[in-house]
């Protein structure tokens, strides 16, 4: 294999991931969509989808509440225990992403940002 | 401009934009080799998260809390606290991004499910 | 009336106003009883207890998630929401009281003494 | 020693038990004092204080968030994070009867009512 077809294979690779992959500006535009579809623009107010990001960590608590420690992984969850966790984290991530739009936070800019900010507050203990 | 050259100007444009575009696929990436630099893995288990993201909310929360309502974009609020409020929306990201991938939940995937349930759940009153 | 009747009156109505009182320590008594009738002590550890507490704050913001702002004393709400609201904080209050009583913290004793702290923290901008 | 002197030794010892117990009124009454004293009422709106509350339930997590498990009675915990965490659930009581004052609920007795509720919801497992 040539170093063409090598460069061809990892771009179609890429591509096959991306399928896969979710950016946040995808999700803020669906939420924008389904809230003008559903006249529920009116409501989507920065304080009241904070609060409603609330009720949903609360959900997402409820589930782990009972449980005691947990180990990586949730080994012996029932997959229907799982399936109810994805939604509860789904519940959280898109009013997080519908509260930033209605505060006009560009949020993946804002994380990338963080992200560099916490690397100079917290310097890695080991070179990888 | 012919089709072959608008298609082509179209996807030349998409892929200017993806670059400002942010996937959660690369904020877990980017994310996990954070923690390894740091050997905090051990810390990282699910309730810990869970319970490092409700910290995060709460700071969220301060930014609004004496406020009274907030008209959406913000207007009238100092740069310095939207620059703050795009800290905190960041950190819930990250500590909910990385929660999911200690739970093994894909969460773009359940995202992208969640919406889809939620537009069975609650049809739209008009069509787009 | 006479000194002695006055005072005795009062001191009839401080008893019959105490009966409608409620002290942290006969919640937290009563929560101990409940919990020792249904073996539930086992699940009592500080961390699900704040989980579960969590879990009740977000049903207390769901509440209050799509209404705006809402003027004190809540006119206008229908008596059924009142009474829901009534026991979101409830539930709240109670979560609150185990936890502080598994850790071993005095929640009453633990409340005066912030009050007094916050009073030198934040001085009374006025004489009352 | 006779009927009378022992109901009155008993009596006796409630009264400084008292001294020691604290009452949702005394501290909402303490709490209406201090905000009057600063002229914060206009603050205390009922969302206001919910999102402060969620913000001191923040600052509780954080005590607990990468302590992994936790025994009763906290036991090797330092006497300063022991301060620390008592202050913490005190805010969060704090801003709680504030909530409820300013939403016109008697917390004590929605509290009391709660507990009785509960117990018909989940009998008890056993006969005490």
């Amino acid at each position: 294999m040539d170093a063409v077809q090598r460069e061809e294979g990892e771009a179609k690779e890429r591509r096959e991931e991306k399928v896969i992959d979710t950016s946040l500006k995808d999700l803020s535009r669906k939420l924008e969509e389904f809230a003008k579809a559903r006249d529920w623009e009116p409501y989507h107010s920065p304080r009241n989808l904070l609060l409603a990001m609330v009720g949903e960590v609360g959900e997402l608590s409820e589930i782990f509440q009972w449980r005691g420690e947990v180990p990586k992984g949730l080994p012996n969850w029932e997959e229907a225990d799982k399936e109810h966790l994805g939604e509860e984290l789904s519940d959280v991530l898109l009013y997080l992403i519908r509260l930033s739009d209605m505060c006009g936070i560009d949020l993946g800019e804002a994380a990338n940002k963080k992200i560099v900010k916490n690397a100079i507050k917290y310097p890695a203990s080991k070179v990888s």
